[in-house]
């Protein structure tokens, strides 16, 4: 066991290591590239399912991504003598002609950290103030976190009456499921998509176009509405993105709001084929610091090309490990919706006595 | 690599191990009993923090938990004719006098799992049965899954016009931020609390009750209810929720609705003291089954002395396991705010120059 | 002006009255009565809208609708010593072998009132306990608040450590828009549908099946799911919720829960016919007390039939006022969701000027 | 009954009015203004409870309020032929280089709306534009409908294959509850505050500071967070909210969002005296069209000296009302919320059998 990467840096107090399976699913066809994808999972099935929705998409022609948005974000609470006072501040950071100055204090935290925006949002005389920021290969709480208390050291000269209650206020959002999250983003925001050949859902899927879209509006709109879901609008994303978070090195503690995502099937070309996406705000990567260190997380990250920073293109690394988790959880998405749209069939003809011990355990 | 015991039970595909170090916090005080929590984890101070909780906890006496609940729940989506239908199945399977029958006809699933309740939602002419069943010291996923298929086969002798969608219509709901895990429950539902000392929160956290008690107002009150969260009113409930998954074999991905939380500090006994207290409804773990298996895992569970099941108490195990789950939770969230109440300090002499790089680091 | 009928009633410091003009919708045929519906309302086209859309389900043989669950809540607050001595609280009033000694407690608050249910929520040492309970013809606020304030009195006795902090905790949830009422329910729960014929859907709403239904996935799911509704997923609900409880003398603040809704769309009979559906599940409506002792709102209920009580069957006019609410919603969402999908030809032929301001006014 | 007034404006298919009667409450002192508020209600208590909220607040020096942004909101959906291709359109309206080509074309909408912002969500090829613009003294749903017109008339000269599902796609979100409006805002956002002195609290409120404060954490703050609030973190804005919008011609389906409120109270000047505050980010109001043309409307917003608009000040008075509705609400959920802690005693009395009359019909 090497104590040395891991003490001061991911752990304290060690006495050894957990063991997950890692199993490999793909190749992932996305935007031209193939993927191997490594997931680290006790559930079964889950390996399986992600490479058959891999394989779905690859014989369609591969799935499409694109990144809509890049941004780590931290707010601070702070306290101000009266509501008014508060209401100053919150003009003062958002004031479009202050941009500029407070990005200078921020910036100092790193040479990759670029204050992106600064919203805030009151509760009487405390204030939110959600700076986003872009943060290179790093997931970037921590360059953030810093280019916050400069910023909030800067603020104090201006505004001697602030109290600093916390360097966190919880409308970061970190680790909690919040709507903030939901529509603002957080980390990489990804939409990815692919077109499934008919013949592809029957061969590969089992199923049929149409039972998949019924069963997503059913399922993953309706259903998710009526249980009250905050950005749950899919079949098993947080499933995927654990996997893979654990696999390569993230903080799986994030996929809380990583995992958000709103999964949408439709039939189109006159209904010859069905049309797939998933919608992800808050996919939290990086693929430099944390666990990233440690020797088989970066073996995993170098299985998809994406391990520590390229020179010229600082970020590319992690943004393109989003659209890797985005890729991925559209397969897992294909797959599972697939095999419970096929339990139907096993349902109608229950009485026969089939097993649907399959379905059971893929169900989510 | 002990491929035996994954195949064909955890991971398909496995190309290998990814290994993540695991720390040890405590001893944890709660119920009179001594745990040393093993948490798996690459994110620094977490393990010292969760640990300088315990020793919070265990100098003011320890803390305690009560379970409130126990039920593992999965809802199928189902469509009638209509919607007139859908509301005479509904009141078909909620009806009280029915219930002993549809209960004969689920447990047959297993050994352990007895059916708890039904409780339906409508959208439409589309029905969500939400089955709850408890489920021994297995997480139970699959078990109530089994009774599910059971009761529909033979829902549909009386209702042959109800077409089954899907095993999962998403108000179960798994692996997902939903309202109706906050509202009922999933899994275990545990309240978890500790009464701390004045001088232990001065010398052992280093800030003050009343400190304290506001930031939790200011960040896990209020400052989640303007990010709009979802039973996130907590400082890092994820954190400890998902390391001690990962450590003992539970299912990483559950931790979306595991680790919804509602922290609430306040003054007693005079305002000499500090009450603190976690409330977390939707636990899922179990002690058998899925990753439990695996030999560091059941190692883990071994430490904390709830590996498999007690002869004459099935459940007793995964249940204390859920109380341990909270309690950690509850000396993670302690140390989490006194650091960041003392960072509000720090903050006040920021243009001293003094380091906050522990803040920073442990800021959720 | 007659202050007798208001002061100590509906209005103190009264200087006059305000008057909204009412229009009359209908006939909508509804669980094959027909009725014309008075809706107090100041924004253009409302009325006319909801004409069309009654006029649509007239000539498709009428709306189907269904009463779901009847029973008002309230939610006190209270503070017990300890969570471990709340939840002993808890399971004491949700234990059912308390239940009829609780209810015969509860029950000497009205003639009507019977309580039905208790389902409690813990923050740490502080309880809310959900009172339902059935009202008769009166929404029934004032009813539970007794029943409520008998219970508490009574426990005081075996839990006399109870403080009690507020005889609303907001667990209610009154006037605000919670998941536990769009969960559990709140006044009448009601779901309505209809089958329009799909030459009515050409005829009457100028536009098609396949259109409607689109638009629904679209705006009312999809939308509402990026927009993080909660119970929002429907097109205006609130519009027609408001109207017809202004012009009955209902609470209209009360129309933030009452407004909850799912509206769902689909084709049947192969494609030929539109099934629509509204799912509202938290109506708070009386038939007597509050502001239906007022003249003309009084003269709006006998215009539906449904003034007072039926001597025989207390509580029956009040859940027809419910389910008369849920199908002039129908009507109204049929109306709108057609004027926006025909206003999709309009905008596709924009470069051509035609007018466009129907569809604008009509947009919710 | 002067037709002439709602024909072809407010009503169609008139039968005659329905009438409220009017209370006022005050005066309520704020921003150094008295103002008598006009509540059209039929709930017994309101009046009286709002006008001893404005009694405890004129004898402490009057309440301050700060409106924190103006902009009313509309979000068409449209469709492209890819995520892609949506992922490019969305790329190209929030692109700053194309910001005032694009405000040119949507301004042409009226003298008055100035386009603001425009902030995309994305469900795959789906997009949702939420355009934000000032509106005058108008509430602005017109206006804005038909800047969002002109922009997607010229967006289709680049786009071509937009596909315009609904000039609403409720991601705007008018009449739902939704968390884009909580954390974005819609129409006016407005903070008010108060610092009611001690001996105001004991003789006017009839309480003290500490109960008000603890029962505003139970109740409006963790009750609500239990509860699965979104926005409804208040004891009762919404029946201030609708009184005052029906007293003064607003639209009360708009309450929904309107009404989104949280309130925060606290101890200040050393614990003797309270400051009370509520944050409304979504008040929708206007002084001109709608429903203040009517006779009695009209006269409201006279009491209020807000009807109509101020020749050089456009909005000035829409804004003002704004800053009245949450005066309003101040005085309101202090009074409630002092009989709710008031009715503790009454209730640890109950053995002694007073009455808790009015406390039980002001609960909510």
């Amino acid at each position: 066991m090497d104590y040395q990467a891991i003490l001061g840096q991911c752990c304290e107090m060690p006495v050894g290591y957990v063991q997950l399976p890692v199993g490999v699913a793909g190749p992932l066809i996305l935007d031209g590239r193939e993927y191997h994808v490594p997931l680290a999972t006790t559930e079964g099935c889950l390996v399986a399912s992600v490479n058959r929705g891999c394989r779905a998409i690859a014989a369609s022609g591969g799935a499409i991504s694109v990144l809509l948005r890049d941004a780590m974000s931290r707010a601070p609470a702070v306290k101000l003598p009266s509501a008014k006072r508060a209401a100053e501040l919150k003009a003062f950071v958002e004031a479009p002609a202050n941009f500029e100055l407070l990005a200078s204090v921020f910036n100092r935290c790193s040479r990759f950290g670029r204050l992106q925006d600064i919203h805030c949002a009151l509760a009487g005389r405390n204030l939110y103030m959600r700076f986003t920021c872009i943060t290179g290969d790093a997931m970037g709480m921590n360059m953030v976190s810093k280019g916050v208390e400069n910023v909030l050291g800067y603020l104090r000269n201006d505004f001697p009456d602030m109290d600093i209650i916390s360097i966190s206020g919880n409308y970061c959002s970190d680790k909690k499921p919040t709507a903030v999250n939901w529509i603002e983003g957080r980390g990489k925001s990804v939409v990815c998509e692919a077109t499934i050949k008919r013949d592809v859902v029957q061969k590969v899927l089992k199923t049929t176009t149409e039972k998949l879209v019924e069963l997503n509006i059913i399922k993953n709109l309706a259903g998710s509405a009526v249980a009250g879901a905050l950005g749950g609008f899919n079949a098993h994303a947080s499933n995927i993105v654990t996997a893979l978070f654990i696999a390569t090195g993230q903080d799986p503690a994030q996929n809380v709001e990583s995992s958000q995502c709103i999964t949408m099937l439709e039939t189109v070309n006159d209904g010859d084929d069905l049309h797939i996406s998933v919608t992800m705000p808050s996919i939290e990567v990086g693929t430099i610091g944390g666990g990233t260190c440690l020797a088989s997380q970066a073996a995993c990250l170098n299985l998809l090309g994406v391990k520590g920073s390229i020179h010229d293109l600082p970020g590319a690394n992690a943004q393109r490990l989003a659209t890797i988790v985005a890729g991925s959880v559209l397969a897992g998405e294909l797959s599972l919706l697939a095999a419970l749209a096929a339990g139907q069939l096993v349902k109608s003809h229950m009485e026969y006595n089939r097993s649907s011990k399959d379905i059971t355990k893929a169900a989510s």
